[in-house]
């Protein structure tokens, strides 16, 4: 009879503890969760504070008595495993409930504590109004504080995940909200320039963003009780009441009266550590492609690890469900004489701004360039379905790939449809090992109210392979600004689309209808420059210059690359 | 200087036009288009006549103007290419409007010509009321009839896409529409038991759908003009006012206002074979990957062809507009020197059917049998993204594979929401050669908003890994109503459910969490037959009874699958 711990009831642990089950009857299985709940919806947290999602028990997906009833798991909340004994195979639990301690041994030990969020020691940061949220103790509290504090302001600092979804579950509940973020960007796992439609997006909701300044300090103004409250009221509810003043490192400051930190999370590493278990170069517990610890007889999984990133194979940390749940089956899998390998983590991940979605695949464009991996990219701007049917809404997209074998490197996109499956086909594509090459071919489902008949995938990869085979020389949206003497702008658009939509400055303007009996207006000892709405227009006009002698380059993505990479 | 003749101006003859000028500067291109028109959207016409596409204009993506302009293609629309005579290398055109005729010589020719549709020698079906759908004009004669019948009731014979599209239209338009298809199913691509939920879906709106019937005849009634008309109306008015009589071949009859003949399309291959060209065995044009005809200066594209299946390599049609276009842009390529292959035809596919989509990639079950080529299948049903977060609708989902090498050989799917997306993943898994082992690893967007930690496609291929390992055994709902009597029926649904959605009769009700505590009520001698409803807590208790020592096999996709099977 096999005897299986597990330490965290949520993603990884309660999906290892299923599996398990599934696999073994006799097995014991025993899930330690120091908290109250196992296995709750932690990516619903903020849509329930949000009031998407209204019922708050839709949240918790398991409780220990269903878990007992269906899996035969022995589940224990308010236990903490406070220690490791690897010789002995044993851990010490605490329960925190009476401080007791006891001893449990072990067969398999397998690791689930998660990641917790970072809240840097900013001097006045740990006061009533101030909150990060991880699991349901953290939600209740801002709830609290939500009802308590009615809040007409509230800021979040961090435009990560948990950042943008708690902007957008304020400004549904009508809060006035700023959101802080210290890098040039919100959402960085896609790059700047992809960023900046969901920026356009953000502020066009009225959120004010900052980008670029951090906190540097806050303080805590708690309310006047006698004049603000009820003679009566409870203690706890004087002590959520009251404003913060924060200040920013550009000099600024402003009034708050709710704050949330979320500017990322760090694994979970301590118990790990002590007991001497291998920690990994950027602080995740070390596991090898069977989800071992550097102990055999001691599995990790989940936010709390460091595994291989599917490109480059290098250590990476990547704090997703997705990955959390397939590790802790297969895990199960492999502490019950199975022999499943962890295939490498692309990181594919997506987060709905209000209307639109942006999401990204495998590596982006700051980290290649960080790594010294070659690259080439396109972008193509292509409605979701068919234009001529409602509903299409633009795709922006952008693809990396190295410009010799034509592997995929990662993709990016954003918009109000199909950004999901546009993310979701390059994911496929990318683990298959498949090349821009190949991505022509994909025949992917059409009707005009599903998509087109030439898919934006298959226009990113036609682009791609225009630039592999040497048909198209591109330029990017980043070099516009800097060219030199030799070479001249051509805006191939329709004068009334420069009127609405800008234009760059000095450009000429033939539109790309004009241009054959127009091209001898175009010096050809310079290098012209072709600019267009998306870059599809421009690459007709590309074409015929270079067929016809000239020398040019076609913004590739075109004026709206260009456009949104300022936003 | 190359010279280009294309026949047809649509999907694959337009895209091949701009394709070829975008490579070439001086080629001379010549495209012939019988019809008035050219490049517009045949796929959106029957939503422009049900009124999701209100602008007629938004059909029209191209005129011989515009392609003139950007493309500096000459394109003749009422002209139509009558022969070809292959020694010359010349065709013989002909001027619809004077019937005048002329010869062009050509380096190469491209034939789209498309495909026709099927009208049945049915006894009185050539009259004024009753339509095929094809083009432009197709699309204005059917409007004209609407507008003048003013028709209560409509009929459509063919439950393919054009026949669901057109029901859908009638239906919207607030017309009474009954749905005649001889086969026991709509939308042939799915298997039997996955198109019953269209059924379902179809019923549910009010159509009157008649499956395995055929129309026998039809009698046209014309108004009596007197009666019904104001004096003054327009001969072609009243030729387009009265009503049909259709006689069934089960005896039934009755009558309606318009009716819509789409029971299938052929290829249109009078001018190829009349030049001698080789038509293939299903009726298409032959054609090898690079989409050449048996005369090399001869390409085909689209509709009219046969191109090979991307899974058995075998010569297949599908009349579809991804392919075409695909094939065009690289016809074009290969006339001008490059050396572009075609990689085979997934036939991937989807309509959309009221609120529900179903799709299709690969090879169905029902293809699959009458190939003889082994293969295994998994159904699952889950939610679109996160249950907890608003607006998930189920997918019913159906993959085909290979049970010992693991190939993708199919999937099919149907739901509210996010078919498109589980399709496109399958066809590019197929396309890459994945297997379903592989599929578990997949790392697709999540997000509450967009898809679960363990997506559809995870799921399935869990299920599917199971059979391959022999973790499970698995039973199919075409085997259900026949058991013997060493089987036994166990439900593992909570008795609520088994009140409010069906059972199968005779089956024993033991709830999935129980069953741990009331196995002993179960005998070892026999083979348990597990059932809940989508097949998920089927294979937990079906774990149990097996890790237990009992004989037990899984209903896949659960009594869901059965129920909608009858649909």
């Amino acid at each position: 009879m096999t005897k299986i711990l597990i330490v965290g009831g949520v993603a990884g642990g309660a999906s290892a503890a299923a599996r398990a089950r599934r696999l073994s009857e006799d097995a014991q299985i025993i899930m330690f969760e120091r908290g109250n709940f196992v296995s709750f919806a932690n990516c619903g947290l903020p849509y329930h504070i949000g009031g998407d999602i209204k019922d708050r028990s839709k949240l918790l997906l398991q409780t220990p008595e269903s878990f007992l009833a269906r899996f035969n798991v022995d589940v224990r909340v308010m236990n903490e495993v406070v220690g490791i004994n690897r010789s002995e195979k044993t851990v010490t639990v605490r329960n925190t409930l009476d401080n007791s301690e006891y001893v449990e041994a072990y067969d398999f030990l397998l690791l689930s504590p998660g990641a917790a969020p970072i809240v840097p020691p900013i001097p006045g940061i740990d006061n009533p109004l101030t909150h990060s949220l991880r699991n349901i103790p953290d939600m209740d509290k801002i709830l609290k504080t939500i009802e308590m504090n009615k809040p007409e302001h509230a800021t979040v600092v961090g435009g990560g995940f948990i950042g943008l979804e708690m902007m957008e579950a304020f400004h549904q509940l009508g809060i006035k909200t700023s959101l802080i973020e210290m890098a040039d960007q919100v959402m960085t796992p896609v790059d700047r320039e992809m960023a900046g439609f969901a920026h356009q997006e953000i502020r066009d909701k009225g959120i004010d963003l900052r980008l670029g300044v951090a906190l540097e300090s806050v303080e805590y103004i708690p309310s006047d009780s006698v004049a603000n409250e009820d003679a009566g009221e409870s203690a706890e509810h004087q002590h959520l009441c009251g404003e913060l003043t924060l200040n920013l490192n550009n000099g600024e400051s402003f009034n708050t009266d709710i704050l949330i930190m979320a500017i990322g999370v760090r694994p979970e590493t301590t118990l790990a550590s002590e007991a001497g278990l291998k920690i990994g170069e950027l602080g995740g517990i070390y596991t090898n492609e069977s989800m071992q610890t550097s102990d055999p007889s001691i599995y990790a999984v989940g936010d709390a690890i460091e595994e291989a990133d599917f490109v480059t194979g290098n250590p990476t940390l990547v704090p997703l469900a997705g990955p959390a749940n397939r590790q802790g089956r297969m895990a199960a899998d492999n502490m019950l004489g199975r022999n499943e390998t962890y295939q490498g983590t692309q990181g594919t991940a997506i987060c709905k701004i209000f209307d639109l979605a942006v999401a990204s695949t495998g590596k982006n464009e700051k980290t290649l360039k960080r790594e010294g991996i070659r690259f080439e990219k396109v972008y193509v701007h292509t409605a979701s379905h068919a234009s001529y049917y409602p509903g299409a809404e633009i795709v922006s997209f952008k693809m990396l790939f190295d410009p010799e074998t034509g592997k995929i490197l990662g993709a990016q996109a954003v918009g109000k449809d199909g950004v999901d499956k546009r993310i979701d086909v390059m994911a496929v594509a990318q683990r298959a090992g498949m090349t821009v090459e190949q991505l022509q071919h994909l025949e992917l489902t059409y009707a005009p109210p599903y998509g087109s008949a030439k898919d934006v995938i298959n226009q990113a990869a036609f682009v791609a392979n225009n630039i592999i085979k040497g048909d198209a020389t591109p330029i990017h949206f980043d070099e516009i600004d800097e060219l030199s003497d030799n070479q001249l702008l051509l805006d191939v658009r329709n004068p009334a689309e420069l009127e609405n939509v800008g234009y760059i400055k000095g450009s000429i303007n033939i539109p790309v209808d004009s241009l054959r009996h127009r091209m001898h207006e175009l010096p050809k000892d310079k290098e012209i420059i072709v600019i267009c709405q998306v870059g599809l227009r421009g690459n007709v006009a590309y074409r015929q210059l270079v067929n016809n002698g000239y020398k040019a380059r076609n913004l590739i993505g075109g004026y709206r690359t260009y456009k949104f990479s300022k936003a």
